[in-house]
């Protein structure tokens, strides 16, 4: 029978292909067996309720094999409908080109771009850890266990992020983590000898990890392999010898990786698995078979956790209660604002002030954790007298993500999709090192809060690798995520109240030089995304709009304006530029009216600002990267002293 | 005496760290021994002729550890100053922050974010054994000759780019690749078993690496263990434990990584040393012992190299010769127009057009080469007939990278560096896995040419985790990138002609959709940035910009609103926005006068838009991510389809 419904998900895979046309149908043809196998004999998951907190994950690396996917969450009776297959990657229906987050019943994340899945898996694991560790029930045992399985390809593994991830899971020893490598020798553009012959399970192996090696692609192979990954006390990698459109006339070739079969081709493939050659055809005993595998074993594991869920409920302290309800609820939770009770006198870099604040979040908000790529030290983001997480100590509150900012990003995606309000810490300018990662947040639109210090040239000597320029039009340009650059402490308030209850996915722009707080800011105005800090005195002349360190900046200046040159100014800050757009009219015109001169300062890129600025001697920006020197020094070779500004904003009047 | 000038070399780095009160004093007292014995007995370099062709390389991919470069380079005799030295770190002089090419003599690349140097020097070993196998002399023997010496911490080796690079670099078999490994169990947030516990030399031999381990950091071991590097036919990794910080204070902890040494623990160090406690100190038989190893050396091998320069001169090929010319003089050298002879009534995608053009490119240009990151079936960047580079094979024209976009974007950096014009090609939405080597291309400002094909929501089915929104946005706002989204054809030949010609790096946006070429099209005037394709028939009503497969959109909107409404509209086409704000002022409002209603469509972010768009309803782009489905249904949604853009602009008038 195993065979029959292995037949079976090929057939379809094939069929959503070919209607499509459009599609890939080398991993459908050779990766069967292997998904089969997970959701056949290990995954614990419950059809009639998808997001069951306690199910197994499964993670589709290869988000290209979507149709393999769909196929098999249809015959297992995930509640998504022949008509879904049948029009796959069509708007409007469960099937989309690649697995989304939230599109399909059974998805556990978005995939698609190589490398994201296995490492959000290695945070998903992580995630289970935690959770483990956090919640038991009367008897001592875990509230929460489960494993997370992968189905990757060379694709996946040839990409540094998923090695950053591995090396990471390995020194945590997360063995609750199984990979299964799709292993055929074969990349889109051809044989993996041109490219890939370094020895993957030695590899592994070097990284702290079980590995398996199955050389027939069956069933019974597999589950052997699986039986000893899941028996190891270490994270397993089980390389699986496929044949890539196995039974295609292309097979073991890089042509049917991408490319819909020909209807000779689609034939001849169901000939040879000896299956109905009718379009979407189902064999029905096949798919009672597969349904009942899972079943009879999940249905067991679905009540003893509900049983368990509710010696929990009866016997938990009432603050465990409400912890859990953190997890559970993550996304709906109204945090509301939390009282900082900060010095109003206070003069230090924002990225300091930020520290102060996140441990209080910390005490708060039992679902936030994360950590920083090896710069914890300068981004002042660790939780002191918080513990650390570690390998057989995951109950702590600080993750060492090493310096691995691409594996941090995805990290924190695994770990939000397993009910965390994760954060992770890096330096503004190694942003771009995560970037794909913080795109997926953004696709899935996750409660992700990446924290950035070191926002601008004003670093100084570190020069210009170190120096940001292009970075803050770069996040504010990714669609869904929200970009704050708070001017100072009360800022950095309402930032994390809008951070902590808005949807969606954040970054926090923080400066290394010190900053006072200022009388004029006010945290609850941050929601709307810019609010005036300075009112003129009488009658309105211009409107300088700055963010973050430079609303410090455009204050004095606009002080010294009036009283030297009788110069009336607006100066606003705008911490988040999208919520800013967001408001209506009304509000957006009243602030920044038409036809008054109005100028931007922002220690970074031009783009983005234009918008806002009357033309482009308004816009007080850099388009140049800068030089390693003093903070004057550098701000001298680039025209951005405080006096060269001054003196742009006068000359306009 | 090799002790007496280690000594020395880390007396200057902590001076000159001192100095500036910022700086890494870790890897100063770490990794002189290190970086001395490279110095001391292998490294091949002219301080004459620092930029000698045939030099061995040196990468400091641990790039915060500048002072001890600079202080190495000063004592073997490059001209760098003393002067310099006491101004580390500050602006004007040859000592910036982290090392920067162009800046130093005896620098070889700009390194600091981690990673980057050690994967760049793949590039530079490949492009090594590309000329090695490419110019002969008439015994036979090479006339290009070196090896590539890296030295890299910890962090380096954590980063995923450096392990996508080291695959590719056993693959190929780099054997002139010798990296050093500063193996000190400590990055900068602490202890790396928190962090890193894999076997660093175990991953490196699954690789196809030659490995080495150094257990006591002394010159003779070192040097031991780069003897056995030279001897073996495979890249070589030697780890040679050392202590951060050796003598200081905190010598072994974090702390020493980046902090200054107080004048106590300077006093302490110096000591220790037995050296002169005098600020800046130098001891001159140490320096003279030091330039005497260097020199006789490597004069020998200089002037080896020069009399095998000059028997080729004499022997080569008049082709040879000129061949030879392009990589000497890659930076200055005018290629000129090809004549690529194209079909004038193509209609096809961009990317296939490019792929002819980029061919014949190939067969004129002998230091153009390059790959994809597996994407070239699909990117059309794979020069047919041409052959593939291989290990033992180094003289073709196409580059395997296989999934390893970051790495792939590394070594062209590398490539471009030892004397290529190189190209790798990839997804534009994957260009966000390559950024933080594009933005060392444009630091660096080198010949790179990057290809990202499938440039919008167009692709369709593949869903929005394929479809780019802001990366268009996040290119064009680098420093220094030139960004060209060709309409057709012929804007593609006037994007390739500023691309051969012009300085610095390139990005060239190609769709998958089939487009005409257009009569109005012109190669010529890509060089200015923009220009019209339509001009306004009697009174100028309207101008609309577009770039790319839009400006057909532009064209056809145009046509139809002028014999519909009487609407009269002028159509700029746009493929490089960095070139038409180079321009100047008469040209850009000649072409683009103010007060005239002005729209930009493009099917991507409005970043970077506004500032050439009447107010924010002209502006006609893609703020949000699309769906999985056809073409039509992906426009649809986003309200993007040819009738939603001209009744936009039609309610306009």
């Amino acid at each position: 029978m195993d065979n029959k419904i292995i037949a079976n998900l090929k057939a379809l895979g094939i069929d959503m292909i070919d209607a499509a046309q459009s599609g890939h149908p080398g991993i459908v043809l050779g990766a069967a067996p292997l998904i089969y196998t997970i959701y056949a004999k290990y995954m614990n998951v419950s059809t009639v309720d998808p997001s069951w907190v306690s199910r197994d994950r499964f993670v589709m690396s290869a988000g290209h094999g979507s149709a393999l996917l769909y196929a098999t969450l249809y015959m297992a009776g995930f509640n998504i409908s022949m008509d879904d297959l049948k029009h796959f990657r069509r708007a409007g229906y469960k099937s989309p080109g690649h697995p989304e987050y939230g599109m399909t019943p059974g998805v556990d994340m978005s995939t698609g771009p190589l490398g994201q899945g296995f490492a959000s898996a290695v945070g998903m694991a992580l995630g289970e850890k935690i959770l483990e560790s956090k919640f038991t029930i009367s008897d001592g045992k875990p509230l929460i266990d489960y494993d997370v399985y992968v189905l990757c390809g060379d694709g996946d593994l040839m990409e540094g992020i998923s090695y950053e991830a591995a090396s990471l899971a390995g020194t945590l020893n997360l063995d609750n983590l199984v990979v299964l490598y799709d292993s055929n020798n074969i990349s889109l553009d051809g044989d993996t000898s041109n490219t890939f012959t370094e020895n993957v399970l030695d590899r592994f192996k070097a990284l702290g990890w079980h590995t398996e090696k199955v050389i027939n692609c069956t069933v019974e192979d597999i589950d052997k392999a699986i039986k000893n990954a899941k028996k190891s006390s270490k994270p397993s990698l089980i390389e699986v010898k496929t044949i890539i459109g196995n039974g295609s006339l292309n097979a073991g070739s890089n042509t049917v990786h991408g490319k819909c079969l020909t209807k000779e081709d689609i034939n001849l493939v169901k000939r040879k698995l000896n299956i109905n050659p009718e379009n979407f055809f189902v064999d029905e005993a096949a798919m009672k078979a597969f349904k009942d595998q899972i079943k009879s074993r999940t249905d067991r594991k679905y009540e003893l956790f509900m049983r368990r869920y509710n010696d929990f409920k009866e016997n938990a302290k009432e603050d465990t209660l409400k912890e859990f309800e953190f997890f559970i609820n993550n996304k709906t939770l109204n945090i509301g604002k939390i009282d900082y009770n900060l010095d109003p006198n206070l003069k230090e870099a924002t990225r300091v002030t930020n520290g102060t604040i996140m441990k209080q979040i910390a005490m708060y908000i039992p679902n936030f954790i994360g950590g920083s790529a090896d710069l914890s030290s300068s981004t002042n983001t660790y939780l002191k007298d918080m513990s650390d997480i570690k390998d057989n100590h995951y109950s702590g509150k600080n993750i060492w993500f090493g310096v691995r900012e691409h594996a941090m990003g995805a990290i924190l995606n695994g770990l939000a999709l397993t009910g965390f309000k994760p954060f992770g810490s890096t330096f503004l300018t190694f942003s771009d090192y995560l970037k794909p990662a913080i795109r997926l947040s953004s696709l899935m639109n996750l409660p992700v809060n990446y924290i950035f210090t070191h926002d601008s040239i004003n670093i100084g000597p570190d020069g210009p690798t170190h120096q940001p320029i292009e970075h803050l039009a770069s996040l504010r340009s990714i669609p869904n995520l929200k970009v704050f650059r708070p001017a100072d402490s009360n800022e950095i308030i309402g930032s994390w109240n809008c951070m902590l209850n808005m949807k969606g996915p954040n970054s926090l722009v923080l400066s290394r030089q010190d900053v006072r707080t200022l009388a004029s800011t006010y945290a609850d105005y941050v929601q709307y995304g810019a609010y005036p800090v300075r009112k003129e005195k009488e009658k309105l002349h211009g409107i300088i709009i700055a963010t973050g360190t430079e609303v410090h900046t455009a204050l004095l200046i606009a002080e010294q304006l009036y009283k030297e040159n009788k110069i009336d100014l607006r100066v606003i800050s705008m911490p988040c530029q999208e919520l800013f757009l967001k408001q209506n009219e009304r509000y957006r015109y009243s602030l920044i009216p038409k036809n008054v001169r109005t100028f931007v300062i922002e220690a970074g890129s031009s783009f983005g600002w234009y918008r806002f600025a009357t033309d482009e001697r308004f816009v007080i920006t850099l388009d140049n990267f800068g030089i390693s020197g003093t903070k004057g020094e550098v701000e001298t070779y680039l025209k951005f002293t405080f006096e060269d500004i001054k003196e742009r904003i006068k000359n306009l009047f």
